[in-house]
């Protein structure tokens, strides 16, 4: 029988946004792989909203792409709304989203896994481990076949026992309309591995024939240059762009809402299990914030053409009448029809302060976990694990060192540190406040943190290696030109006061005018000749525009977080063997007191990673310890 | 709760091909209709071969399409490939057949269905029929929703109670990945139904990549006008076209299946229940033809990009290890991956005796059942069935007349009147050897046929009513042209002995041309010029043209027919009293004589759809009977 398969090298359990990054690279990495699902039309789903990126969230998907992950290839392919969020606030909070089409996202990642060469399917259920001696030989599948590997990623989602609810409605699954996964919970339990339960939610699809877009508030995308990957110049997708709408409760709303709230299981005690704090149900919105009259529901085409949208906002648990009765009494909502109503899902997950930083078990070598199993929520906090635990699986049959990205590099370091570090209490999702640097840690330079990395793994090809060389070379020309060229007030004094920046008295450097908060690069590139020449001699494109700018104007807040970190991770074993009495130091923040009181750090490393302490504040630490 | 939803005409539970059409016909008709299915990303799924039509099936498609309804369509729009089968026989035999980009008829058939206005789509699982008084009231759901309709049609395929079977392991599901639904059945029995088993199977699923294409013979399709619906002219889609390929099994691939015979679970007695005779599984076919050495595998794309084909010729429930043993040996298969073994599945299905022609349960008012609940096999055959049981339920809920097509009408008229009138007793597939008047039947008449009583029904919309209304003019015109115009020898000579017929001596009509076997009327449009004019002046479209050419080239053969059709239909309950010997009766077929004897038909109707019964021994029956 064994002689019949190939020998693998890794097998991926999961074609969830975990599983399909952790097969394609280690795939790509030169490992022969299997990658094993239930239903191989399902790969990739977006199980909750259609959508991908956002607040830190879409900063990891650059890193992902800097690495020479797929994740932001595939949604440049599927994406039918792009935006960058917080574009007036600081770059460190740029933040790129795409509305996708759910059905050919998944289409372009299953193209994706049938043309990555070193990379099998096959669709079935994993129901045990094969190990011997604590370290894993395999899995065994509900068809009966035997898969042997020396290394195992898990990447099971919320199909680990999955139970839903809907009201006190209770049934079994993975996702509605799809079977659980039993037994694996089970051996993995009885292997030593604490087993958590946790709960997620999903909100109602809504028939958007039965809306009154006109009492809605359109949003509608951007067009311009951005989108997730660069690695195709000028990329542009074929598929017909849609607008999100934004939508209202009001108090009616909430009380018919509030009539539910016995029956929900979230309020009766049926579910014990931890919800996501940051995406909480409707129900748990009006519980926790009882004095808010009104909250944002926001409508989510489900595709290019399809006249399904996703109620992002309206996750519920609710009995489905109490969820129709509550949104029949939104505005533009009266007549509305829905195609299922939103339910809450509780499965088993691990907690992760079982794994190392390389996402493996302490407990069995060679298996990996990644993805949902692991207490996080988000498509992209998946992939990330997912991307980490494929190259690490990959590099320890060589063994080679792990690959750990430190939490000044990337979000994905500061992910997997939180994760393996402090653990979950609750659906882990990334924030931008999760990172003390995140300054450093942008969408624009990404690739300059990491797709050196890439290379050296092997992971990024010679076309991305090349886009990025190109994009290096031609930023630094241009940031040398702004640099050095001299500017005449008569050439840019109509400009600066128009833009209501102060006028010159002399000549400048560029430079001095880039750094101004009023002047935008691009604004003075249509206006200003000799840049426009100098751009249009060099092809540079926009992306690289973008990324000169924000080196520019942002330089000196960069310089400083760089030397923090710097400074930190020289100081990360330093103890701190002063008793502080921290509620006494002022320079602290509040938070940063209380924390720190309580917690009684023995490191500055571990005092920085605790949240609600910045960088600042460790500076303050640093400085009364005399350094 | 109840005045939450709309108050629904008709519930369709299940969107396979049966439930999609069903719904789409209530729709179009005008009843506010509800479409309940557990997988909105997977109505239509192709769970089987990737391809509609065929023999007999390709007829039905075009008669669905005749009638108004979409799968011939949504084919056109989603194929890869498309062939007349049987073109080199008589017009009788051809038979349209597509491959298809399963996921892209999935989406399609979902389009479709989201732009049917009066038709709601619903996510879940319908596990209850609420019931008053024998009649039907509506269905509740998993959810936990009552669901309310004084019409419900159950379109639930292999999910009911569904068991699947890989060798000795067994487990429950409705496909692969997808869960089985309960309850219905034993609701079903409850309520006095008569319930059975029934077993199917698929075949391997292969990864392309792995095999060696080189050694088997390449099937291209063939790129002509033909398609399944000519609503819109000229249509194309704009797939990537792909070709299938034919591999060939031999001893040594016997000998290694006959290894895991002891675990199939056909043979060790584990499945009783009774597959399709004329679609059996590889195993079957070595058990039922010992002596032969070969057969045919047929390799079908799944897509018109992906790696992955389906390998007709090869459904199995031996062990996955047999199963791929056995591949390894078929030349070009040496290095075979698979993505999936084949399996079998039993499920209740619902002996289609106990329906009236209209596919109304006898037993409930207001229940319907289309597709394989009713003991069928097929795509074709379950989207006719819908199609009927959708138009059937509007109907009676407008105390209209049913709707039931004749056997000489249509193949959905044979189908139907087979299932209600003898049951039966493996999955019922359709042949054109089940059809008594089958050169009446053809593929290119279907609309002529079908389409009037659509428009009375108010199923075909203006745009198709017209298309049909204006070939029929045109085939008309083209007939008479044909027939008026004088052809003279010197015109028409060097052609007849190119295409090896008698030359002329004395100028004909041009119909005395056409109606010879070696002429084919496109040929004559390319060499003669007043045909070609006439041809180009009235824009006659190449259906058009191989409708007329049909007509004139078989109107022998299609008159006789349409003679004995009346004349049976007159004769339907003609009494056969004479207590015939029929085993002395040579004339009759030998088939007929042992049937006759055997069933003892009391009527001719009766004995006229005796499956083996031919029309020429119904006549030879009716001369006996002074006739």
């Amino acid at each position: 029988m064994t002689n019949l398969l190939p020998k693998y090298d890794i097998i991926v359990v999961g074609a969830g946004h975990a599983g399909c990054e952790a097969a394609c690279a280690a795939a790509n990495l030169g490992s022969r792989t299997l990658l094993i699902t239930l239903d191989m039309n399902k790969v990739a789903q977006m199980s909750c909203n259609p959508a991908i990126g956002g607040v830190a969230k879409g900063q990891i998907v650059r890193e992902i792409d800097a690495l020479g992950g797929q994740t932001g290839v595939i949604t440049d392919q599927s994406s039918i709304q792009f935006r960058m969020l917080n574009s007036s606030k600081g770059p460190a909070m740029w933040s790129p989203r795409a509305q996708c089409d759910r059905m050919r996202f998944s289409f372009n990642w299953r193209s994706t896994l049938e043309n990555t060469s070193l990379l099998d399917l096959w669709q079935d259920d994993v129901v045990r481990l094969l190990l011997k001696d604590g370290k894993i030989e395999g899995v065994y599948t509900s068809l009966g076949v035997e898969f042997r590997a020396p290394r195992v990623i898990l990447t099971n989602g919320t199909f680990l026992n999955g139970l839903m609810h809907v009201g006190r409605i209770r049934f079994s699954g993975g996702r509605i309309g799809e079977p659980a996964s039993f037994g694996l919970s089970a051996q993995l339990k009885e292997l030593g591995f604490e087993v958590g339960r946790m709960k997620t939610g999903t909100p109602v699809r809504i028939d958007g024939r039965s809306v009154d877009f006109s009492k809605l508030t359109e949003q509608k995308g951007e067009e311009d240059f951005h989108r997730f990957s660069y690695i195709h110049v000028d990329y542009k997708n074929s598929l017909q762009k849609r607008s999100c709408y934004i939508a209202y409760t009001n108090e009616k709303v909430h009380e018919a809402l509030k009539e539910g709230f016995a029956d929900s299981p979230l309020f009766n005690g049926t579910i014990q299990s931890i919800g996501p704090r940051y995406c909480p149900s409707i129900e748990t919105k009006l519980f926790t914030f009882a004095d808010r009259t009104s909250h944002h529901l926001f409508l989510e085409p489900e595709g290019e053409s399809t006249i399904e949208y996703y109620l992002n906002g309206f996750s519920s648990s609710l009995p489905w009448d109490i969820q129709l009765k509550g949104l029949r009494l939104v505005e533009g909502f009266e007549n509305v029809r829905i195609f299922r109503p939103g339910y809450a899902i509780e499965y088993d997950y691990f907690p992760p302060t079982q794994l190392y930083h390389s996402l493996e078990t302490k407990r069995v070598h060679g298996l990996y976990f990644a993805g949902q199993i692991n207490g996080t929520t988000g498509y992209e906090e998946a992939a990330a694990q997912g991307l980490i635990a494929g190259i690490n699986a990959h590099l320890s049959l060589h063994s080679q060192q792990d690959f750990i990205l430190q939490r000044d590099e990337a979000y994905i370091g500061v992910l997997i540190d939180d994760l393996v570090t402090k653990g979950v209490d609750e659906p882990y999702r990334m924030f931008t406040s999760r990172a003390e640097f995140r300054i450093l840690l942008r969408q624009d330079n990404a690739d300059s943190r990491l797709t050196p990395k890439g290379v050296i793994l092997g992971l990024v090809d010679k076309n991305r290696h090349n886009i990025y060389l190109d994009k290096i070379e031609k930023r630094d020309k241009l940031v040398d030109f702004i640099r050095n060229f001299s500017v005449r007030p008569e050439n840019i004094n109509d400009f600066l006061l128009f833009v209501g920046s102060a006028p010159l008295k002399q000549s400048v450097k560029l430079i001095d005018i880039v750094g101004r908060p009023q002047v935008f690069l691009t604004q003075l590139v249509a206006i200003f000749s000799p840049l426009q020449a100098f751009i249009e001699e060099h092809s540079i494109r926009s992306e690289i525009i973008e990324s000169a700018e924000i080196l520019i104007k942002y330089a000196g807040y960069i310089d400083r977080e760089r030397m923090i970190a710097d400074k930190l991770s020289r100081l990360e074993n330093l103890v701190i063997s002063e008793k502080f009495n921290y509620e006494e130091l002022t320079n602290l923040s509040i938070e940063a007191r209380q924390k720190l009181s309580k917690i009684q750090p023995r490191t500055i490393g571990q005092a920085s990673r605790i949240s609600g302490v910045s960088p600042a504040d460790i500076n303050v630490l640093l400085i009364l310890m005399g350094r």
